[in-house]
């Protein structure tokens, strides 16, 4: 398989965590592809009309592109029963998984926005925006410290991909937040997952 | 359970559509709700952290957002044996199910922005934005093009769902854009589709 990829996207990197969960890195080859609004990819574009990564192409030909599409396709093709799918089955650790992963993807989106305006010259920039993507990220860490005891409890799915990914991305570009301040349950849980073979290896890294 | 909706909303309207498919709409209250980067909206907020809508309250007062992972969690429940599942089980039939409604949901991420873009005075705009978008728009356009015939023999599951609404929000905000032209066979489907009770009954309004 192949996998349009970067270092620095957090929705690539929820994949390839899953990818190294999963004992798959040797059969996924990564080609490096750099996205942007303002520079759209002609050659990731051949084969996701959005133009956006993590897009995966099968080896039979077919394309399957958005992060968490591509988890649950490989957890359930690959995970076989050496341990609990990432993406629980169903019932209740289902709703939760994905819940946790909604949380920590709606702030990616979030984030993704906040940086791409901060990025541009403060005559373009719209204040509000800024404002109200700080709140939502305060918000999002209120709901992640109150259930970060219970993140801490459940055995490793995509809520803690989507979760993790998230804080580290908030590590990565937006460092001085500093959203440990006043999280510590949720600081606790993430030196443990930040210890995990499959985030070590997926380190961001601003190529 | 209760639903922070509005009439405007694309991602509100796939989850009413499946709320109309499963028949479950005199279960679900509709609690009118503007949302928007300059506006947060503190109400829905204390729901999602992230403040979008949809956002459903279920009775016991756990919150799901995400409009996906809802129309998810409402096929499973309340589906039961009726008729075959939005969202398909396992198999091929999930995957090109969520391939399709990926493609639909992506393009809406893409013209949300674009018409936000759109809403700036022309000084904060960004010239290359508006560019990008509207190639991603055509790439788009051009990938349901050729699995048109396709999804018009495909039961109706959630690839409908997200791949109607795309084009409905098309007509909705772009109509100058006139999609239809060179796409005879989306045209034909979406025909169809606009015929559809539920499609029919959650119709944009722009209160």
């Amino acid at each position: 398989m192949k996998l349009h990829w970067s270092s620095r996207s957090p929705y690539v990197r929820k994949v390839m965590i899953c990818v190294y969960e999963l004992g798959l890195a040797d059969k996924i080859e990564r080609i490096p592809s750099v996205v942007s609004l303002t520079k759209p990819n002609a050659e990731v574009m051949r084969y996701n009309p959005l133009g956006r990564i993590p897009t995966l192409i099968l080896d039979d030909g077919r394309v399957l592109h958005e992060s968490l599409l591509i988890c649950e396709y490989l957890d359930s093709q690959y995970n076989g029963k050496l341990f609990p799918p990432l993406l629980p089955n169903k019932g209740e650790a289902r709703w939760t998984a994905l819940r946790r992963h909604a949380l920590g993807n709606g702030l990616l989106d979030a984030l993704l926005l906040w940086r791409s305006e901060i990025g541009k010259p403060v005559a373009r920039q719209t204040p509000e925006w800024l404002t109200t993507f700080a709140l939502k990220t305060r918000n999002a860490l209120e709901v992640m410290e109150a259930d970060a005891d219970a993140l801490a409890r459940t055995p490793f799915d995509i809520g803690h991909v989507g979760i993790g990914t998230a804080l580290a991305y908030l590590d990565f570009r937006f460092a001085d937040f500093g959203w440990r301040t006043g999280h510590p349950r949720t600081d606790a849980w993430m030196q443990q997952f930040l210890q995990r073979e499959s985030v070590v290896k997926t380190t961001f890294i601003d190529a």
